[in-house]
């Protein structure tokens, strides 16, 4: 327990008259967000009465009623959808899979699931042996006959060493998006992957898978942590363990869908504007707190607190739940494709797709000079609320299709130890978002919306 | 999730070899904590094989034994036990409490777990009215007719607004400390304290409360925040209320203990001390995991980060694990009386007791010239490992004895939004440390005191 003299305390509150009128806002933002707890019930809500909502399925229509709902509520001035076609896939059954071994007398119901984007295998299931890769660098540095007739097991876990997950992630996840093209090329009959996760347990990750027209199509199925290292350690005692699987995904014909939108107009530049946004689609396994409920419930959140402490915006603050990142990013862009040909200037798109985990600060994606002089002028400012953290690590997949069209592009960068714990899982559920968190998140986004929209980004 | 560029991952990489030896030097004590987790498995087997372990305790004195074994594996050149006197609490039987409205026609068991340090009721129990106020401010308010006979019940509640918990800590927890003493004073028979907590659960907090000689002693208990909300409602409805307690703790004649240290001798000024440090006692209720089993094995981490590493430290690195923090800070006080008495200097003491959560920065306790040279000098490389929030908010309560035998005082500082969640309840169990967050807490603690023994605190 921290030792903190009494005297001390004292100064601190003496001080509080002494500080800048920017310093008192940022921390209002922050207490209005910790108190009213709105972006947590709205997260609720969204969890529990509209659930899973991939693109294309009912729960996904259903978010489109909440979410313009919600931005209302909120206090847009406006809010408004905007069409957009996206993908249809479905799950179809819960899948079944397994593997054996006659040489150590073992049969082994794993826990699996299809990658959103996959044909199903046939209605009897595949059954064949299985090589086992570090990778799809070691795919290549196979002998093709090795492959021929298989089912290619990726196996690369996230690097532990690697301090931001999300690093880690975007080494091992080519496997995942890549591994069924690279694997089909080859003969593969399937692929299974290991899920993208930090920590061992029985939850099976999904996430999206591609395809190319000239290979042929192969399912490909996620494996949870736990089950792949049983079967990595059956495949090192037994070259010839078989592994079976059964999925019965299906990709549908595209569906209208929508981007929500909700405004507060500016007092002063009406058409220079400041996105702010999270998507609305999740996949169909869980709830979708942390991806990207979250998001969209703090985007929304960024409006009720301009409104909350009565700032009349001098630009236009515009939240967006976009639709379909998951699978095809068909929302963000759209988006950009309608702002390139409208009039509007857009200043800053702040994203947040990182989780609702204590904020940290921001990545940003504009030019040096710019990221300079954010750094310069309000990092000191943030680092009062522990929100300084401005790295250059691009901004998020929704509002990265405006790049050229907008003046600073960024997300929000929470802490990252736990997100992939959850990530496309069925443990990425309501209960594991922690309320204060999740509201820090929010405050420190209204926080940056409110120094661009007061100093602009010019020089 | 986050849009980085393939061109950019690339370039991170190419830009590795440009790093200064001091970067590469803090990141690869984050990666050796993060590969070897061996600071987690330590808190495994503290929490497993010792468990609870209160100043006194059968399972104080084998986690004396447990911590010093721990610190010879971790490459620690010599270890030692300070020897130092400590309370010996004891809660006895599980405490029993309910309250009861004849108007309400309610009779509701409540959770509730005698404060450290509380004398028992008698065998029988307490039974009396109840009367609620919010802190100790309300109870100078009262008509001390209204409290003599009554269960005084402090509800006063963690203020939601204060984005650092350990600041709304402070503020509630003094109706825990001072409230039995100053009840007593005007003849209450008993107090009931809303546990030290964030959340709406069922779990109560315990933690330590004084008396006053020349105040008659009466006992005291936490309630769960839950049943707390449940018992104000009630008393909101009917003032009759009655409240029934009955506790058996006792307190015991004090009993030998034990200081445990472990250190790296310096190779160039070895009579120059850096210490790092945790408690090793905890409370009763659980196995003491963030609250300060993840001091305690962070500390023993830095020993090790050294020796993995291959550093020899010019200062001697001193590991300590500290006894008695919770009730009575004995072993700190111990420690900082036998350095006055010695011919060492110590350059600094970092303590970490804020639980195993991802690391933000360290609080500063030293002079104002030395804070401001710490931020110049080492806050640009600190802040590329999210570590570099230095703020002067003091040390911790076993290092803070030191202060005038200590150039620097300090404690790491994690993000505290969780802390409360399981501190001094039995949610503080090892399932609840994430063994990322914990390493890095460690890699943190490791880097500043790389730093300090390299560069030193001087001008």
């Amino acid at each position: 327990m921290k030792f903190l003299p009494l005297a001390f305390i004292l100064l601190i509150s003496a001080s509080c008259s002494a500080q800048s009128s920017d310093s008192a806002t940022l921390a209002h933002f922050f207490e209005a967000a910790l108190t009213h707890n709105k972006a947590y019930s709205d997260l609720h809500d969204l969890c529990k009465q509209v659930g899973p909502r991939l693109s294309g399925s009912a729960g996904a229509a259903k978010a489109v009623t909440f979410a313009q709902q919600r931005m209302k509520d909120a206090g847009a001035d406006s809010t408004w959808l905007q069409e957009v076609m996206v993908p249809h896939w479905v799950r179809g059954a819960k899948e079944e899979a397994n593997f054996n071994s006659a040489a150590l007398k073992i049969k082994q119901p794993v826990a699996v699931c299809a990658l959103g984007g996959s044909i199903g295998t046939p209605a009897g299931g595949i059954t064949a042996k299985v090589i086992e890769v570090k990778g799809l660098g070691q795919l290549q540095k196979l002998d093709p006959l090795d492959i021929m007739g298989k089912i290619v097991y990726y196996s690369e876990p996230f690097d532990p060493a690697i301090r931001e997950t999300f690093e880690a992630y975007s080494k091992a996840v080519q496997q995942r998006w890549a591994g069924a093209m690279e694997a089909g090329r080859y003969g593969a009959v399937a692929v299974v992957v290991r899920s993208m996760a930090q920590h061992i347990d029985d939850y099976p990750h999904t996430g999206s898978m591609g395809y190319v027209d000239s290979v042929p199509k192969i399912p490909g199925v996620a494996i949870s942590t736990k089950a792949a290292a049983q079967l990595s350690d059956a495949l090192a005692r037994d070259k010839d363990v078989t592994f079976y699987m059964k999925t019965s995904c299906d990709i549908l014909p595209d569906v209208k869908s929508y981007n929500v939108i909700g405004e507060i107009k500016g007092t002063e530049h009406p058409e220079e504007i400041i996105v702010i946004g999270g998507h609305l689609d999740s996949w169909d396994l869980a709830e979708g707190a942390q991806d990207d409920g979250a998001g969209v419930v703090q985007a929304i959140e960024v409006l009720r607190l301009f409104k909350t402490l009565g700032i009349r915006p001098k630009k236009t603050i515009r939240a967006i739940a976009f639709m379909n990142e998951e699978n095809g990013v068909k929302g963000g862009k759209k988006y950009a494709e309608w702002v390139k040909k409208g009039s509007e200037k857009h200043i800053a798109a702040i994203e947040s797709d990182a989780g609702g985990f204590a904020p940290r600060g921001f990545s940003l994606e504009g030019d040096d000079a710019l990221r300079a002089r954010i750094q310069k002028n309000w990092k000191p400012l943030m680092d009062k609320f522990e929100i300084g953290d401005l790295d250059n690590q691009g901004s998020g997949a929704d509002v990265h299709p405006l790049v050229g069209s907008c003046v600073l592009l960024a997300e929000l960068h929470p802490d990252s130890q736990r997100y992939f714990d959850f990530h496309h899982s069925a443990r990425d559920v309501f209960e594991n978002v922690n309320d204060r968190e999740l509201e820090m998140g929010a405050a420190a986004m209204a926080s940056f919306v409110y120094l661009i929209d007061k100093y602009g980004l010019g020089k």
